[in-house]
């Protein structure tokens, strides 16, 4: 038997990110000024990025050279693991051949810090010496204090409450890195007290907290904004992450027929993803199948529209074409809080209406069970959101034992569950259910979205 | 610079664990059964332990062999990493080198499953379908978990009450792993009763632990009991680590001057240390510093007698010649739970009084410090029982800033700190102490330990 890990030295880690505008048969829709609603040039965006994001947001190179200094840096935990599932493929009796790659292995537990790291670092090197960011399930807001520690920068993180109430020990790992951190919707902006006013026992959601973040950035001097998802440069930063896993599979001679992801934002689904759309555009691996797989509670590309939106809730971002629930969107306090999300990612959406790849949506507690069958044979506990993934993962490997074809399967393993136990303790106490997002609510949040297209 | 993160192929992995006492130039005193105070023969054990573990306690070949089974478990996350730090030494500005052991990778997060798997396989083995343990801090109780939960086998957990409190996730690890969990002291055994009508605010210890859980044993069919630490076979299964690190070090050409591990019943230090020690004993590195950090509160080596003492609290193990603070020793709430122990591994205190190994104490205000300048550094956040060997990394480094010496120095970063959040939570917050456990109350202690000596 192979080995079950398969390892890159730090001299084989690619040197360079690699961007899918260079190979998409056509660009994205131009991000659009919210005031004006015309395409955003770099002065519209400069008051909340560095200019060296801004040119990677628009870049159609398809290589960018990651800078040596970063390199150092993702070496603290960088490459991280391939992993073969042999003992899940077992407990399942299935033909395929299951493949994780393991991005919990980072000091935050997510694929979150491939990008936290390199937003600190440019932002650094343009001077700005604090960075403000909302986070969902914790992950972000946590990489993102890690990362600005490590430059020795201020970090200021707007928690959406729900999580900041069902997660307290990712706040504690907040503090810990040394940011400070806020339940969202808080009383530290105007948007926030706003929305308190209106409805005081507010949960919050990413759209909220989102705009929190981009006020407090505009409001303080030498501080920028950070996002953990959606944006070009945020999944152009993971791509690192798919051009590992080929090298790996280089080694031991194999390669996917299917490539699993969940999404919220899309992040960890594009960085494995999208260096395999690759091969697919080109013709080199036309059979590829590419699965992204977000909660039927916050389903935007299973069941919402893809329009021009506001990337959160005060319309204070850009209008971004992408498949959206609606910039009001209201989800209900699941837990898979890192999917909870009213839109997806641009280049996501682009893939998705062009085809390239598929999108599924699962019910919470059949990810749980997933999830949990998963620890007891694999041994590591995942987060809700990786459930997802692995769910699919399962279901494929499933219909493999039906047909008898001997498929590789990947999935990303985007997280550790190890600040998600509330969550499990609420499954296996039998406190969660299962909550389909209604369509009517989303018609009702769409009503809110500009008439562009 | 070469790779921070020197791997092994799972080949490559040792196929046998190391046993120290065919190297020693005398055998450990034998066991003693509690109520004769004769030796203890295998029968006297068989009621709690499983015959081959058994044979290993007071086995003297050098060398037992890994069964295959066995291998295949440890391949889902051994080898584990042995870790160049580099970012540390520059920030200490040391010409040491200084090096970590990485056993946080484990599913459990720490080192403890290297026995926990091998006890649960040979309890399987012969027969046993349950285990009954005791856990300070909860990572042992979740090893154990984990591990019969690979061979479908049930356990149930006794975890002393003070981190049941203020660790309740590593409570819903141990349950999503499928095993039963009692805060301890408990109703749910006679000695638990007792302990609880004397003093219903009882925190608990490891010894009272202990009790409950061998008393568990021999009242319930087909249960075996397991211990985390202290005894020789548990030892043994952990030196797994120390000889990953020998090959690990072979690879780079380097080998350590200072080996480092932090002491509650000595596993994860023996773990580390005694694959060295064989060297030193055998005159290839003479001059090779062995360090066994204990905490102020538990200085069972540093304030303690070297003397026969029970395991447990109500003196139903064998007595064991060990250092000990006497087993009525009651040790504060501090947080580095995995190390109130008021003993010491008989082959620790063996070779302790051999003047092989130094041993020496630290304040626990001084070690969550070390642990959080480590996580800003290096990114992982350390268990507070691994920020004890940090902490003498750390002072080693700095020495040889003063007088140059470019030392390589080794230490076990036995575990993660994901599941020990509250406790630098109040770190962070001024709430902690330090506390150095007054030699009074160990004279106190004492005078409970029986005069075989």
């Amino acid at each position: 038997m192979n080995d079950a890990k398969i390892y890159l030295s730090e001299s084989e880690m690619p040197q360079q990110w690699y961007n899918i505008q260079a190979d998409l048969p056509e660009l994205p829709a131009p991000a659009l000024n919210p005031a004006t609603n015309k395409p955003a040039g770099p002065d519209d965006l400069a008051a909340i990025f560095p200019m060296e994001l801004i040119k990677q947001e628009v870049s159609t190179e398809r290589y960018i050279p990651i800078p040596d200094d970063l390199l150092e840096i993702y070496k603290l935990w960088r490459p991280t693991p391939l992993v073969r599932a042999y003992r899940l493929e077992e407990f399942l009796e299935t033909p395929a051949r299951i493949y994780f790659k393991n991005e919990s292995v980072s000091p935050a537990g997510s694929h979150k810090p491939n990008t936290a790291v390199a937003q600190a670092y440019f932002n650094m090197k343009e001077g700005n010496h604090r960075l403000a960011t909302e986070t969902g399930a914790g992950q972000w807001g946590s990489a993102l204090s890690f990362a600005t520690r490590l430059f020795d920068m201020e970090c200021t993180v707007y928690m959406v409450k729900v999580s900041f109430r069902q997660k307290p020990f990712r706040k504690s790992l907040i503090h810990l890195w040394g940011a400070e951190i806020y339940a969202s919707p808080s009383e530290n902006t105007a948007f926030g007290r706003k929305v308190l006013a209106k409805d005081p026992n507010s949960l919050g959601s990413l759209g909220i907290a989102i705009s929190e973040a981009i006020e407090d950035t505009v409001t303080h001097p030498g501080t920028k904004y950070s996002l953990g998802s959606v944006l070009n440069h945020v999944l152009l930063h993971q791509t690192i992450i798919g051009q590992e896993v080929k090298k790996q599979f280089e080694i031991i001679g194999d390669y996917p027929d299917t490539v699993i992801g969940c999404v919220g934002g899309g992040s960890n689904f594009s960085g494995l993803a999208f260096p395999f759309l690759q091969d697919k555009i080109s013709g080199k691996k036309k059979d590829l199948q590419v699965l992204a797989i977000e909660p039927a509670s916050s389903p935007s590309m299973t069941k919402g529209y893809y329009r021009y939106d506001y990337g959160d809730s005060a319309g204070m971002t850009p209008l971004m074409k992408m498949h959206t629930l609606g910039h009001n969107f209201m989800p209900p306090g699941i837990h898979a809080g890192g999917l909870r999300y009213h839109g997806m990612a641009p280049l996501v959406s682009l893939v998705y209406k062009l085809g390239l790849i598929e999108a599924r949506s699962y019910h919470q507690l059949d990810t749980f069970k997933a999830g949990i069958d998963f620890a007891r044979i694999q041994g590591i506990v995942p987060a809700p959101e990786t459930d997802h993934a692995i769910l699919a993962a399962i279901d494929e490997a499933l219909k493999c034992k039906k047909t008898g074809e001997e498929k590789a399967i990947l999935f990303n393993f985007s997280g550790h569950g190890h600040f998600d136990m509330t969550a499990y303790d609420d499954y296996l106490a039998g406190k969660l259910e299962n909550y389909a997002y209604p369509k009517k609510l989303i018609e009702e949040a769409m009503k809110d979205v500009p008439q562009i297209d």
